[in-house]
Formats: C-alpha cells, structure tokens, sequence
C-alpha cells in the first residue's frame, strides 16, 4: 500500500424526500444561484421540490447547462453570479451540471483574468464559493469529489480541474429521481460508474487488500443492480444502492493508497470532444481495447477481478484474464452499449492518429499506471476500438 | 437501504514517515498539549518523532491517560488546558487516549459545572477545543469518528459521547508503530475491530448490499492479515492493511443506511467495569453467546456472512448460520483470545444478574437492532458466556 492523504469534507444527506432538508443547510442570508440543465427537472418535479424547499432565500435561476459543460455557457453564468452579487451556488442536476458549477465556485473567486486558464494551466482551487447538490443522475460522483471537467467548443477541449476548495457543502441524494431519468441515462451512469471503479483498480498488485475488495464491492453491486434499475426504476434497493455505488466509485476512497490508470478516460474525453459521444460510451469502447492491449501488465488484476467479481475460477491465469475482459464487454453490450468506435460515427478513420497527435500537442507525460504507454500506444489502443 | 446522513471530515495521513508532517497540520501559533499513555511511545521512539515534528511549539506534556480512559486522571488534564492556556490537543496513543483527548476537547469548552454531565446526562458535543491525533495503535477507529467512551473507576461506569465537534481535525496512521505493540494488544486491536463490523453488520437483511459488501471486505481483509501480523509486524502489507481496516471499521461509513446492534458493546462494557477484563476481549466473550441466544432473528444475516466471509456454501441456512458463529469464535480462539467469562475472572457467578440490574436502573430502552432484547434477555446471554 501506498502512502496517501484522504479528506473529504462533503456532507451527503441520501434518501427519500430529503430534498426539503436544503433549507437546513444553506446559510440563512445566502443569494442562491440555481443552476440546472435542460429543464428536466421542470417536468419531473424536482424543481417545484427545490423551489419550495428554497422558500425565504433570494434565489436567481440559470438553466441550460449542456452535457459536457460548455464554457462559453458558463461564462454567461459568472457574469450572473457577478451582476447579481451571488454569494452560493446550488447544482440541481448531474454530473455536467455540478462540474460546471465547480467551475463557477472556482471562477467566482479566481483573481486571474481569463478563468479558462484554471484549466489550460491546472491551477489548483483552494478557494472557492460555496456550494451544494441536489443530484438527479447518478453517474459520475461529483457530488462527493472536488474535481470537474469542463469542455470548450470553440476549441475542442476537454480538462479537468480539482482542488481541496471544489468539495460541494453538502450533496441530497433521493434515489427517487431516477424514476423519471431516461433509460439511455441510467445506462450511462452504470457504465461511468463501472469504469471508474475500473480506472482505480485495473493496474497491478500493490498490496492494498482492502481498498481492492472495496472496488470489488463497487463492482458486484453495479452488477447485482444495474440491471434491475433498468427494469423497474421505482425499485427502491436497486436504485438506492445504484445511487451510493456511483457516489463511492469516485468520492476518492478507493484510489487512495493504489496506483491508478485513467488512460481510458484521457482516451474517452478526445472521442467526445471529436464526435460527442456520450461521455460513459466512450469509456466503453476504449475499455476492452486498452485492456488487451496492455494485457501483460494487467494480467494478474484481471485475474484477481475474474475470480472474485465474475466468479470465474477455473483455467490458467491468462484465461481468466482474457475472460473478464469479454465479461466486462458482454456486460456494456447486454445493456445496449455498444464498444466500437464505428457504431457511433462513420468518420472514425484517422481519429486514432488525431488523439495521439493532440496528446503529443500538449505535452505527452506518458498515460497509465506506469505513465509508459507512448502517442504510439495509443494510436494502437484506439485504432483497435473502431 | 434506509435514508441516512454522512459527514466525516476528519484529515487521514497514512503511510510510512508521515509523523513528521504534523507541524504542517498544527496551527502556528498553538500551545499544545500533548496526551499520551503509559510511556510506551518514549521506548519505541514515537515520542521522539513527535517532538521533533513539533520543535518551534509551545508543547506541554500530560502522560499517563490509563487503558479505559478514567474521569479522574482526565480531570487532572482538563485542570493543566485551564492553567497553561492550551488551545490544541494531540493525542499521541491508541483509543484510550484519543477518547480521553476527545473528551478533553468537549469539556474544555463546556459550559456547565460538572464535566460527567456530558456523559451522564448525554449532552452531543458541537463545540470544542480543536485536536488531532498520531495513532499507535489500530483497534477502535477513534482516529476517525466522533465518539469516544470514558470509564468512572469510582462508580465502576463506562459512559458514552459524541458529537459533530468530535472529529479530530487529523489523524496520522503509520503502520510501522505496530512493531512495537505488545502481540496481546494487536491480538485485541484485530478483534476490537472485526466485533466493530459485526455490530454493523450480523442484524438482518435490509437491503443495504454495497454496505454488506464493504464489512465483507473488511473482515475477509481481518481474517487474512490478522494472523501475518501476529507473526510478523515489518510486514508492511498486512500492518497497513491491518490499520486502514480498523479505521474503516468504525468510521461511520458502514454504518449508514443499515440498522446497527451494538448490544455486544453494551454487555462487554460492564465486564470491564466490573473485572477491567481488556474491552475487545468482553467483545469476544460476549459475541458468540449473543449470537446463539439471537440466532431466530440473524440467522439470514448469519449464513450470508458464512457464505461470502467463511466460504461455507453447503447445507441448509440453518446450517450455514451456525457453522459463522463457530468459526468466528475459532477465528478468537486463533489468536489467544478466550471466548469465556470463566477464562478471565473466577467471581463470574451473579456477572448476569448484576449486568441486568445495572442497565435496569439506568432507565431500559431495549437492546439490539429492534431494540427487543429484555432484562431477562441479557442475563440469559450474560450467563451462557460464562
């Protein structure tokens, strides 16, 4: 096990009609910046449940945060926050709506002039606006991590941000909202949640017993549930254990003491910026690609996550590694994603050459575990994923 | 799952060397008072880490906080906070003394005239004086939760406390501290921990599966590095997973969403107080007969524990359920630790009807997880430990 530092700060209120404690935890005097997506949230309810729970407080709504959130939307929200003295923030939504508010909690307070370079320039955020979530698709973990990512159109850009000041306040977590979140959603949260576990885990042995047995839990229990909240959503134990497993996979807990890869996402974040893909389905092409490429390296946690997630036992330990790999991708597959580039875009030719051309742009550092793999590598792994 | 609140920000520094990081997390300006035990961190040269760490402080020193932290020597610590003006505690021990710091801590800022109250009258602790924590000893997970248990030598009590002011601000784990642990303590830190998981775990199915899977792993990670560390404590794989064990065993994590027991603890508190038998051992003691006398009501909880922790997966659930409570009791009696009263004190007769008495007096509200169990019920499980 490695030396490590874990903290995390965020207060998580989870169950049903929990929605009506926000009033509990937003300082009385605050002037609420409501931020949301689509408008979802209109018609399944929630926003009448936030609103009401809000009563009393100064609240000023911004709504249309896309998926994968857009920089140049959010800059029309820090000139709100700004314009209207703002002094809290409240995500009301998933993932890409809480990234971009973790990008507003920074901008707010960022004293540089150009807020993008937050990103360009990875600059830690310590100091941040306050903030909190009412989540509404379980997916990507944000509502319990300090780190975000943030796309640029204009540039075909996709970065992450972090910092020990981006942790939400507090984040409600009513395994209820799902009932009315679209099943090609719920796929994707599964799918985001798996491969996280995935990123944190799929590396090689380090002795670290329990962190791996956690991951392992994260995994049997997206496998036990994920199906069965697509069936029947209003299931309340698959959905509430769907909830905390995605909230889990990422909140930092598993990571700690581990090496991690997270080369499928860095591959992933480029498919989306070019073709935008769902963020989770392109985890799921780069994933079996990226594993039997790097087989010898992975071998052995394959192995290990055969036996003890797919309980596949018997055969050499190459074959029980080549085997959780097709498990891993039967697993996609059987909840209709697919995990090939080709199924998503006909223009797939040359992506490979693209993404290992703007890893080099940007100054390659290596990718995975071991921070080997090389532009060569990858335009292999993701040539192999069309 | 049931709907539950989670918040645990207390700051964790895990690996080798890290002791020498604490003036980093220590406020500049603070004038430190440094707790700690019987002396043995001056002979296994943790003291001397530590006051390195701290040279440029104002440090005074209060040693000598007993196993089972007593209400009077804590008196004696409160009176040097008082006169020295100290304005940060560190707790520089294992559960004894960081409970006895986190008790300092509230009744350094407590307002009424007698500190007991806090315990007596079960007052949560909001405010307090700010403190971290060097652990040396993995067993209660102290270092990580917001509750400690002080005893009263005088009235032969052993109280509870808690509250949300209660986290330390930072605890330093490093696994190299057990090599200088007395074997007979390690053995008590494995079982303290692994009884920890059970009380949140061996109740009834609830729906709760991811949270059934991380006591899972944490005591499938118990039974295989316990053993490794009895026998041989450099080895740093099973110590580190060892202590991340007992910190997530009692950290609050498992704990929400799942109905708890904590009946064991309960009974197992007496027998301290009343023959100063050391509290993991009353927790073995107590645990198996609890089981037995219980078995209608857990047995489910029982053959799934036996199932997925002991591998047993032949015969009826009956079965399954009977043969966890024998190995747990074997995995005890593994590593020294008697699963008798007799073992321990040869004036056992009258212990159950004693215990009964006691809890009777102090008001009954029912013990377990369906708060059911009776007078008669405790006595009955008091005395088949016999």
């Amino acid at each position: 096990m490695k030396n490590f530092e874990f903290k995390n700060p965020t207060k998580i209120i989870f169950g049903k009609g929990q929605i009506e404690k926000l009033s509990q935890e937003i300082p009385e005097n605050a002037k609420i910046l409501m931020l949301y997506g689509g408008g979802s949230i209109i018609r399944n309810g929630i926003y009448e449940q936030v609103k009401e729970a809000l009563s009393g407080y100064e609240v000023v709504e911004f709504g249309g945060i896309p998926a994968n959130p857009e920089y140049s939307v959010l800059m029309d929200a820090l000139k709100v926050i700004r314009d209207k003295n703002i002094t809290f923030l409240l995500a009301v939504g998933g993932g890409s709506v809480i990234d971009g508010t973790k990008f507003l909690s920074s901008a707010a307070e960022y004293e540089g002039e150009t807020p993008w370079d937050i990103l360009a320039q990875k600059i830690p955020t310590t100091k941040a606006m306050p903030f909190g979530t009412v989540l509404t698709l379980p997916a990507t973990g944000s509502e319990m991590n300090s780190g975000a990512v943030i796309t640029r159109a204009e540039t075909k850009e996709k970065l992450g941000m972090g910092g020990t000041g981006l942790f939400p306040l507090f984040s409600i977590l009513d395994p209820q909202v799902i009932q009315s979140v679209p099943s090609r959603q719920l796929v994707n949260g599964i799918t985001d949640a798996f491969t996280h576990v995935l990123e944190q885990y799929m590396t090689y042995p380090s002795g670290a017993i329990l962190q791996d047995r956690f991951a392992e839990s994260i995994l049997q229990t997206l496998i036990e549930v994920g199906p069965k909240v697509l069936d029947d959503p209003t299931d309340h134990v698959a959905a509430s254990n769907f909830m905390w497993s995605c909230t889990m996979a990422l909140n930092g807990l598993i990571q700690k003491g581990v090496p991690t890869d997270w080369a499928v996402h860095a591959m992933g974040h480029e498919l989306t910026a070019l073709y935008g893909i769902d963020h989770a389905r392109t985890l799921a092409v780069i994933t079996p690609s990226h594993y039997k490429f790097n087989f010898e390296t992975k071998k052995e946690k394959l192995a290990q996550y055969a036996e003890r997630v797919w309980n596949i036992t018997e055969g050499s330990l190459d074959h029980k590694a080549s085997a959780a790999i097709e498990k891993t991708e039967e697993f996609f597959n059987l909840m209709g994603i697919d995990t090939k580039l080709s199924a998503y875009t006909r223009d797939y030719h040359g992506t490979a050459e693209e993404i290992s051309k703007r890893f080099k742009e940007r100054g390659w550092t290596g990718l995975g575990e071991h921070q080997s793999l090389t532009p060569d590598d990858v335009q292999e792994i993701v040539k192999r994923a069309y």
